[in-house]
């Protein structure tokens, strides 16, 4: 990790800067594996999977039995913890919902909003070494909550063609009934348009490698909305001498454990604070199992000195974290200068993996600087709000004049008379 | 409008596809010009708005004296009109502010969301015969109440190098005060880049040509966020027998003189109703300046006999239109039926033009089938609900446990170690 003391504001947006993403040409791999699947449905679906899974399935949906084996194989320390956590997505996702509120603007126009849920949505799981079965429950949670009809899960299956039971205990705590073994671009394709097995949907959340990535982003040119635009994870912690450094070294490995491209900055008023969590960073990432991947996460790293916590505050707004923890003795008072941030976290005890697994907040959380532009995943995802109006004849009468005068002058002519002959109507 | 009996519901899925939309290949073209800003800046804007718009502008930024003299120009009539408009759009925008509502999910794990405007918006406003001032006011009105610190507006000078005084006084209306004198993609690529004169925004609002649509398709792979995906207007009418067939029509054309892409679609439970409706659309649309236009759009149109009013609701849901009327007795009987539409219109009086105009809904509404997994444009557009978490000691005594059985379960042991490292510390 880079220390860096009091440097000059001219180089603060050099400092917040990404490191560029390479974004490799997928476009052409992704639109001819999309045109198959167009074409030939599963069929292209166990064709990809074989050839990039190097595993032939048998079936693509995921039998019953075998997700009821579930609840066999995942041990109940682990089932109590997922339905704590279930349980807290449940309730602050749940106080999300919002109530119709109908208003009048004008004595007999009144116009309300009510939610709709988004009928089908996809969830995208990604394999690998660990199960992800914590981003099912970040999903499926909120999507069922929303109401939506059909939720569909897909997820790649291991050399052996299973599914780790946690993601299928985690689904079906989750209220997901449907689960495909499929992964990749495939999958992402197979959501976009439909296959015999696996129904279009029409929109996909999850996160995923370069090539879901790309996929879901290909996807968008085809009526699917995604969840938001994908980046690597990362954290911002501002601490002040009351923090404890031990804490705060353990939450920035936290971030750094996630990939070799996280992004993990500190910034404090103190240098002593700065040097201690130093140290103990570098004595707790000795005794990490994902050491190698931490270690050129924090290559990339900065802890940065600088003179106040409200410069802290000012630099973290420009570099707009998806994570912010707050390790200062009064965090409350920096809350409202707080412009740009996915997820914020107060004080010592609040770890970013609370928010990770359990505390009820939503992990899926806008990455790269778009925090500045994106919030991350709620029940707003989930629902269209559409909005409702019903003007009665005193109402058209009202505004009736305003509306013909402002159409005249946008010369649609047409719009003009749909008022002008109703008011000549009532008359 | 074509009129079609009783479709079988195998046919419904194709009845309710758009035309395909020719999207010439812009992206090239989109391109270059994006990366002439990048390297030019101002001149390149100027370079541009020379061969495109054929005039060569003095100023950029439009002065306050030309944005002044606007109030003279503008006739009182519509001054006074714009006012009704931005008073109820201002209304019924405030009614969508989120109160902060504070979640204890788990003794000592507080979570709540926080709003937070997106700080620079730039709002693009097409030139052409006519001042689009209307979406002035509808994305103006609802940035300034979310508080978007920087809120910019691009428009193309007219021939003379001139603005319409109507969209400079709707822009001072919704306390806009700075506007560019620069359309099409040039003004995409400003607002996306930042010039000498033009900042870089977050997010860009507004409707525009294939140009514009592609250049702010194109901005999206630079960090800004856009409104929604664009698409040709249209409009879903239900009409039962006890609506008025002349107001149907009048409705209908105010859709179809939009452009002659714009879609229109008529069901009905009654073929009389049909058939007194194309009647009206006969003699009024032969009184319309854009007779041509609609026309044209016409001729995509359909007017489809169902067998009832549920079948109608059902049909429109498949098309998830743009603009929703219900022309029937009991509209509100249909309400919770609809599960896709942008914006809803109930009875006789509540025509488009009025949402389009005055009622105080905001008229840019997800187009093209997109309204089953978008939402329109209002108050949520602006801002960025952020999460906040705060545990306490006891707090984290509470969960604390789940969290380090799931971290070690999808293998982050970091993760799990930043609880263990706080549990151990309150032992």
């Amino acid at each position: 990790m880079k220390k860096i003391i009091n440097p000059d504001k001219s180089q603060w947006n050099n400092l917040t800067k990404r490191p560029a993403i390479e974004m490799q040409k997928l476009d052409e791999t992704v639109k001819s594996i999309f045109s198959e699947i167009q074409l030939f449905g599963d069929a292209a679906i166990r064709k990809f999977t074989k050839q990039f899974d190097k595993v032939e399935i048998d079936q693509i949906k995921v039998q019953d039995e075998i997700v009821h084996l579930s609840t066999i194989k995942v041990p109940q320390n682990l089932k109590d913890a997922i339905i704590i956590a279930k349980s807290n997505i449940e309730k602050f996702h749940s106080s999300q919902i919002t109530e119709k509120q109908i208003i009048e603007t004008t004595k007999g126009v009144i116009c309300w909003r009510e939610n709709r849920a988004i009928e089908k949505v996809g969830i995208y799981i990604p394999g690998g070494s660990a199960p992800l079965f914590s981003t099912v429950l970040m999903l499926g949670v909120p999507a069922r909550l929303a109401g939506c009809k059909e939720i569909i899960l897909c997820t790649p299956p291991d050399k052996n063609g299973e599914i780790n039971p946690a993601i299928l205990y985690a689904a079906s705590v989750a209220g997901i009934k449907t689960i495909f073994c499929v992964g990749g671009i495939q999958a992402i394709g197979a959501m976009a348009f439909g296959t015999e097995t696996i129904s279009k949907v029409d929109k996909i959340f999850g996160p995923g490698n370069q090539y879901v990535t790309a996929a879901k982003q290909m996807a968008q040119n085809y009526g699917v909305a995604i969840d938001m635009p994908a980046g690597p994870s990362e954290v911002l912690v501002i601490a002040d001498k009351f923090c404890n450094p031990e804490f705060v070294a353990a939450d920035l490995l936290s971030q750094a454990e996630h990939g070799a491209d996280s992004q993990v900055i500190l910034l404090s008023n103190d240098e002593q604070i700065i040097d201690e969590t130093l140290k103990f960073l570098e004595i707790q990432l000795n005794q990490l199992p994902r050491k190698k991947i931490a270690t050129v996460a924090l290559k990339n790293s900065k802890a940065i000195l600088l003179n106040n916590l409200f410069d802290c505050i000012i630099f973290s707004n420009l570099y707009a974290p998806e994570h912010l923890i707050l390790a200062t003795k009064n965090p409350h008072d920096l809350v409202s200068l707080i412009t740009n941030a996915g997820s914020v976290f107060l004080g010592n005890y609040s770890c970013e993996s609370a928010g990770d697994y359990a505390s009820g907040t939503n992990h899926t959380l806008p990455t790269n600087g778009n925090a500045r532009n994106y919030s991350g995943v709620s029940m707003d995802s989930f629902v269209k709000k559409i909005t409702f109006q019903e003007i009665s004849a005193d109402g058209i009468r009202n505004i009736g004049s305003a509306i013909e005068t402002m159409a005249q002058a946008e010369e649609l002519f047409a719009h003009k008379n749909a008022v002008t002959i109703r008011l000549k109507s009532l008359k």
